[in-house]
């Protein structure tokens, strides 16, 4: 593994989840790996979980860590090739991302989308910049389309959950107050559909979420019906991927403990942070079936296991 | 010792400043102890002081840090239970403090006062969801209502200084330009009427502070009888309590050269930051009985023995 | 060596550089120098390339670092003697100062010019009081008037690429959109005055620099002239010094491939951030005589070289 990008890069996302488990019963037994390696953390937007899970995963390694805030404490970072740069950009990525690639042993970063024009958020301009022109292991830290280390914390959470060896999972659309990327959706989609489970999709018409990542999963636009016998209810707002980056809204989504009753005592989950009784009731995160908490905890050790790897890779 | 939120916490206050004076001695003899601990401290509000003072007592005992700047870097978090969350806020606390704590073995907390509601203020919701939510040990960086690490700081400023073993301790209200919390006031009064010190405060009347906190201090209204024989002058400014977070000027109690002229040679404390010639003079910040320097410097060690402590609490 | 100013605590430019190539052979050899010491980082303006190379370079001597973002994350700074503050400055440098230098055995600061007033910001006032105040060693990360780190970054490059033993370089203004300080340009003729190489300035004229700074260089304001048999070619933009501060443009001193074939066979530096194709052309920054990025990496030894010599003044 060169880098962490997407699921792409792992070649065994069971297995891979399922090392990630076994870093729990000792955190710190490999403090030694990451003696004199440096970290780079480079963020354009701001971050609770993602910045403090990826910090202890590296202190549990030895990994010294470096926080750059890019959008807050820099300049804006130039993208487009041959720019002029006579505008608010005081930088380009082409040398940025070199610099920063200097002082850093791994490099990562978190990039959101725009959400105005989907061909060019599926570009991924600033993460590609970093996995091309780094010449360092890079880490995906969400991006404008994908969340891999949301998922692969994910995936923990289920195998530490599941009540059978097949469950079913059902990621459901919730209702919000603003268009949300399609970041956690997408890569969620991706994991499971490689996961030993069953998929189901299920949204309002017309919040479709790109088929090159769900391809593979149930679509079931009947919440009840997709509701029906699962183990795992995952919620998440997107907003419109055809009409892109639209929000829409439909509150009557909302998930609360009288939907969780329609399925087989599932588990909730949710990347977090949620709005309360707008996406989810208290009563569903209050309930004893909620491991959102859980969840967040399992960002450290997917983060390990992906940091791990990693250091592996480098010259030592 | 299983929180540091407020004295309460610290059964012997004066054996704890004492022992606090002895880590001095050797301040990194204790680093083995946080080995493989990760602090994390959460600031709602800016600060210089508490911000390093508290990374280099965790450095000096071996525990890594994590900073997190609320206010700035975050999304708001919503306090209030039941809460429809289709505002500004993003997150309620509910979930942040128990992620956060996923990822810490203390954490150490920073949260001002509105100063519109005294009973909001009062409840200290942020504080008292950390010290019950989190499941970790909680260090109070500054409350709506108390800031105990300036008191224990400042107490082992007094031990260092006393001219002789009951000294004549006065605090003594100050001018300012705004209204400001009371937090170091009252967490003052409770100390100092904890310690073995004559203690006495000084205000214009209509400026009385909460008798929960003042209750044993002597108050008098006449700010040179006060400082008749003080030992110790201490500065601070506070805005109305009784109506509530009003701003109340009175230029003439300004601290002077001439003013600490009325004492016995009394050292001048002050939390700091201070407003030079508004709240004091020059003449007694550049005098030579100011130890505002020093009071800061104490910092470092009252965390480091709060920290010490509560390390001992952790399963290791 | 008690601070880093700059260039005149520096006994011997040329071996200094020299010393600091050597560290990059092991740059981890003397991680245990500084075991138990606290680099404080205080940027009252932001930074990437030397927030990352300082932390890094601190890292590389096992030194921990605190970092402090004046400008965003405190309050503003007073620098008046005398000041009655009742103002937008809630504490004053006389405290904040020697307060810092309690939690921190060095300190780097970073506090660009106002551009307003060529008197003051030729006082340095905050790095002065950083230097007079603290009793602890300073370290200039950037001031009103230097920039002496990256001009020790600058003579490691030449040295590391220079084609013959006396080089020629070429400090080229070069166009940018808004008036910029001094610092990299006045801190650059210093050295390179003290270098072994020919040292030549062109810009247009009415942008003269300080000849406090140029004293010794060859000044020549046809860039053609200058650039012919030059070895490097170092672009910066400055402002004007005699109208200080004024924004002066002439966007034909940008400077491309066509000009650097009158050189012989020039490498091209710059500090960075550069804006391409204002500056400087993209055929340049892309071509193979470009070490911008080279130049940028030796900003980790050049601090690795200073704090490595403070440490010996430290006491253990």
């Amino acid at each position: 593994m060169n880098n962490f990008l997407s699921l792409d890069d792992v070649s065994d996302p069971m297995a891979f989840a399922r090392e990630a488990i076994e870093l729990k019963k000792n955190p710190l037994a490999d403090m030694h790996l990451g003696r004199g390696k440096m970290l780079g953390m480079v963020f354009f937007n701001s971050s609770l979980r993602t910045r403090m899970s990826v910090q202890k995963a590296a202190f549990n390694l030895g990994i010294q860590t470096m926080v750059l805030n890019v959008g807050g404490d820099l300049w804006t970072l130039e993208t487009q090739d041959g720019a002029v740069m006579n505008g608010k950009a005081a930088e380009h990525i082409k040398e940025a991302v070199p610099v920063m690639a200097n002082y850093c042993d791994i490099l990562a970063v978190r990039c959101f989308p725009g959400l105005e024009n989907r061909d060019i958020d599926s570009e991924e301009k600033i993460l590609t910049a970093f996995a091309t022109k780094s010449g360092k292991p890079v880490v995906n830290m969400e991006s404008a389309t994908l969340h891999p280390l949301q998922s692969l914390a994910d995936l923990i959470t289920i195998l530490e959950h599941q009540p059978k060896p097949r469950p079913k999972v059902v990621l459901s659309w919730a209702p919000h107050i603003k268009p949300l990327p399609h970041c956690v959706s997408n890569s969620f989609s991706q994991w499971m559909n490689k996961a030993d489970v069953e998929f189901v999709i299920t949204h309002p018409k017309g919040l479709e979420l790109g088929t090159k990542y769900t391809k593979g999963a149930v679509i079931e636009h009947d919440q009840r019906k997709a509701f029906e016998g699962a183990d795992f209810i995952y919620a998440k707002n997107w907003s419109s991927y055809n009409d892109y980056g639209k929000f829409m809204d439909a509150p009557e989504w909302i998930i609360d403990a009288e939907k969780m009753a329609w399925t087989n005592q599932a588990r909730f989950m949710h990347c977090l942070p949620v709005r309360r009784n707008v996406e989810v009731a208290d009563d569903v995160l209050d309930g004893p079936h909620s491991i959102v908490v859980k969840q967040a905890a399992n960002r450290e050790f997917a983060t390990q296991r992906v940091l791990k790897e990693l250091l592996k890779e480098l010259k030592h």
